[in-house]
């Protein structure tokens, strides 16, 4: 059986959510459920990009990580597209027996057996401003499937006052998992540069409206890879 | 007994370390044991400031965080200057009985019972670029008395290669407590305005320096405030 692959990368930083600031390597599964609007990741997750995804074994997947990573274990994480509607079970089972902690990020539509291997399981429900409709039922599965995992948090993308109030919503559907916001990001183009101003602003616009407000419930983050990168591919 | 307090104010998010985004509120206490050549709190540091700082009870504290909070329960972090200089006890005791949570930023220098009490100690020694020196054993005393927090870490801030050979050294001292590195600020003028860029380019050169040469240990991270607001204080 064989993995569709977009991109394997690293060692960096994560860029965002609950491992901000952790060595990590990114295994970019190619495929998606979802169609969002604003997503920054069309290469791992439009058809038209179907070619550039590579087949890989499990074995081949681990083999590249750990090249990267010079045999030397660290976080491995799982985003995509959507990592889910494929099985990384045999991947994830292959790098823990060498030291490897794994992480998967996943809007949680699909659940899977393996999601309670990880040592992360980030599950970011898609607001309004994606365009996109969340199947609650799903994703009660998901954080089920989860409950073995070293930890599973939500994080939710926050575009504007509707995402927000939506975010209220979806926080109060799983008060158990701890939360994390962010600002969207509505400059995609991996050929234009990004202006840190700009990423500076919306963060502050989004502090303001949450814990400004007196919701003190969300840590509120940026993306590190936006600030330090842009929107370039490969870190 | 009363407290020297140089500043509370929040919420706000906390813009560094292994509470990086939390909603907090910030209790900065007046005076250190330390004079960091690149110290961005001097005013909560020099004697020259003394008479900014007021004398208050741990009731009267609580009673203005609580203010801040509009009574909602939320992480309190207390900061300096050294706090550790000062008997916080019982504004932990006290606010622990209400819902609030600790956290307490230190050098390490002095060691506390109360650190014990806390959700998150967080020891930061310092560098060589500060012109000052680690007392080993001291800090060894505040890894033991905080073993009933929630969780100590390990935050140091790096501006420099021979900075960054120190902190391997440190870490491989206390290998059991999580890492953190963050990118010196050398800009701490509260009146000029900070370069986003210049933020963004120095948190660049530190994940090249550590992830990027297969340092996999400690987690990278910016100061969040100083992205927002530069230099301001209060915020």
């Amino acid at each position: 059986m064989t993995l569709r692959i977009a991109e394997i990368f690293g060692p960096t930083i994560q860029g965002e959510g609950a491992l901000i600031g952790e060595p990590t390597v990114f295994v970019r599964a190619g495929g998606c459920d979802y169609r969002c609007s604003w997503c920054d990741s069309l290469h791992a997750v439009d058809s038209a990009f179907r070619s550039t995804w590579a087949p890989m074994t499990a074995d081949a997947a681990l083999a590249e990580v750990e090249r990267l990573s010079g045999g030397q274990p660290l976080t491995v994480s799982l985003s995509g597209g959507n990592p889910a509607i494929q099985d990384f079970g045999p991947l994830i089972s292959l790098g823990r027996a060498r030291g490897y902690r794994f992480a998967c990020e996943t809007q949680g539509s699909v659940a899977r057996p393996w999601f309670g291997d990880l040592a992360t399981l980030v599950l970011s429900p898609k607001p309004p401003s994606s365009g996109q409709r969340v199947d609650w039922d799903a994703f009660a599965a998901c954080v089920a499937a989860g409950a073995p995992a070293g930890q599973t948090v939500m994080k939710i993308v926050i575009f504007d006052e509707a995402d927000l109030a939506w975010a209220r919503d979806a926080a109060a559907r799983h008060p158990g998992l701890p939360l994390y916001l962010q600002p969207g990001n509505p400059e995609v183009d991996p050929d234009r540069p990004v202006d840190p101003q700009a990423l500076a602003d919306r963060l502050l616009w989004l502090v303001e409206r949450t814990t400004g407000r007196g919701w003190f419930t969300p840590r509120i983050l940026p993306q590190l890879h936006v600030l330090i990168w842009g929107n370039r591919r490969g870190v």
